[in-house]
């Protein structure tokens, strides 16, 4: 074993692979914890939710946006950090759930931000991966996503459990059952099992100077995830924007040697994203797409995702296929997944 | 005269030269209308914000959000667009204020998620530059932020007239008098003037194949404003991120060949800067630095902003050397920054 060591990547491999189990931990020892959180939170009647999160976990709180908006009927923003840790700011806090994401629970400002959102009345729940952590400390309620160790500097399986976590958590707030994320597990193993299409994906991007990543709805948090993953182990630089905003400047960007990965949701995201998809290829775009068969065909390669799927719930499969690529650009440009330069594990943000 | 019709990015100089003018007149002709509008909207008691916006709006959109967080003590959002405009979500919106900003006023996502709000029971409020659009129409309450037509394809003179707009809004919101803007105009015309500096600054990018665009606070706006404005002029791959974010990964990225901009805010925000300024030198980037003189000194290379202004309005004047960096950089690029290719000026994103 000793030799293995020594290979680039073999952590983040390892914690890619063990996604399926993380997953199905969750549903079977995780959920019941979390409903009986969620039926508490509930019973106070929260009328607004803000999210509060950085870097990956940030994404992990934008797609629980989407799913309080949609699902739960409810108002919600993502917490811009400074303005309580550098400006102070002390809003007025009742009837607001305020939902820290953090792997580590330990960054000092996520910390001080949960804390000054408590005591300015705030019903406080902190999702992390460390149930001894600071953070679960300060707030009111805890959830522990239960992804065990993550010592890969890039975030995965931390990512894809705090998907699921938070799809709990809101399935819980609203009376449903979680049901449509039974089959996860499993179809998580399926994907994962194709790395070999990844890694032939991945020889296009070998040398591309820049990347353009675009969805819409709930593949949009998918986006800006899979950007973060790529500019962190790749150094690629690789810009996320909604369908939307895509078109309103950033279009002028793309042409045909900026690369752009489209990540097609089944269901309404992928609907509103088509007329994107549509200029896109106008203009001569190399379209890779993360989505159903028919829409893969439709572009220039792409990789199919398994139909049938609730939409809510896609988007804790579609970023593994987009892990595996970042992992594997990484590996064909000769550097190291596990170990981006300049980075340390527990960021610490005051 | 007719010779002038074929120099490239002359719509765009004349638009940004028209600046210092614009803020006068949002000073003299339209405060009293926005305060009034304030009052009115106060009266109501709103206990939560939503903010609406795409591109250009979008940033304008964010610093309101800063605003409304800090001085005014609400915890405010960004919508999610998609989740009523594909997903149909109805939320509960009574005891909240949507303000959608939009320089024309006529995308249709903009107008039917605005219509769906006011239907859910949100006072809203629509700032545009079209005080005849079918934005202002469909909200209860309109701004005009009085910027005259735009013709050039990237936005200058309406984001600045949004941000003042915003500004004084949230002011009057407060019961405060907007009088920190006053100086505004005068300090515009002196950064405008001093366009041979950033075309000299210009000559740092002309071959850059991406940049890094940070701050913190009251400047993340700006950094985003920044990065946009440049990649639909230049097409250079801009990555805005807050400092606290950009050490939560994206760092990895940050090298001797990717230049950074820092925009550095007088007071809490650029205190809250520093680590992360420090942590880019130590690696050795490439720093420009939009701030003050001292700071100016400690990079790289800089454009000094005048001293004095509070940090609240320093948005409006920090991203004046920024739009003309964008413009000097695509001359020097050989491309007109009046008519980014694929752009339409109205963009009707559904």
């Amino acid at each position: 074993m000793s030799d293995t060591q020594t290979v680039p990547g073999r952590i983040m491999a390892a914690e890619m692979a063990e996604q399926p189990a993380v997953l199905q931990r969750i549903l079977d020892e995780g959920a019941p914890k979390i409903f009986e959180i969620a039926g508490q939170i509930a019973a106070r009647e929260p009328r607004f939710v803000l999210l509060t999160a950085r870097g990956t976990s940030d994404n992990a709180a934008l797609y629980a946006k989407y799913l309080i908006e949609i699902l739960l009927g409810k108002p919600a923003g993502l917490t811009s950090m400074s303005t309580t840790t550098a400006y102070g700011a002390k809003p007025d806090l009742t009837d607001v759930l305020v939902i820290t994401v953090s792997q580590s629970g330990g960054s000092p400002d996520l910390v001080a931000s949960t804390k000054a959102a408590r005591e300015a009345g705030a019903i406080t729940l902190a999702v992390t991966n460390n149930a001894g952590s600071p953070l679960a400390e300060v707030s009111e309620f805890h959830i522990d996503v239960l992804a065990g160790p993550e010592k890969a500097l890039p975030a995965t399986k931390t990512y894809t459990a705090e998907l699921l976590a938070l799809y709990l958590l809101i399935e819980g707030l609203r009376g449903g059952d979680g049901s449509a994320a039974k089959a996860l597990p499993e179809l998580a193993t399926g994907i994962l099992a194709r790395q070999d299409e990844v890694k032939a994906l991945a020889e296009r991007y070998r040398f591309a100077q820049r990347l353009v990543i675009t969805s819409r709805g709930y593949g949009y948090p998918t986006a800006r995830e899979a950007a973060l993953k790529l500019m962190e182990t790749t150094y690629i630089p690789a810009s996320p924007f909604s369908g939307a905003d895509l078109l309103h400047g950033p279009l002028a960007m793309v042409d045909n040697v900026s690369p752009v990965i489209a990540i097609v949701p089944d269901g309404k995201g992928g609907e509103a994203l088509q007329p994107v998809l549509d200029r896109l290829r106008g203009r001569g775009a190399d379209l890779v797409v993360v989505g159903q068969q028919a829409q893969v065909e439709s572009a220039s390669a792409g990789f199919a995702l398994p139909a049938g799927v609730p939409e809510e719930v896609q988007p804790i499969l579609e970023i593994l296929p987009l892990q595996l690529l970042a992992y594997e650009v990484t590996i064909a440009r000769g550097q190291d997944p596990d170990a981006p330069r300049a980075l340390a594990k527990v960021t610490e943000t005051h």
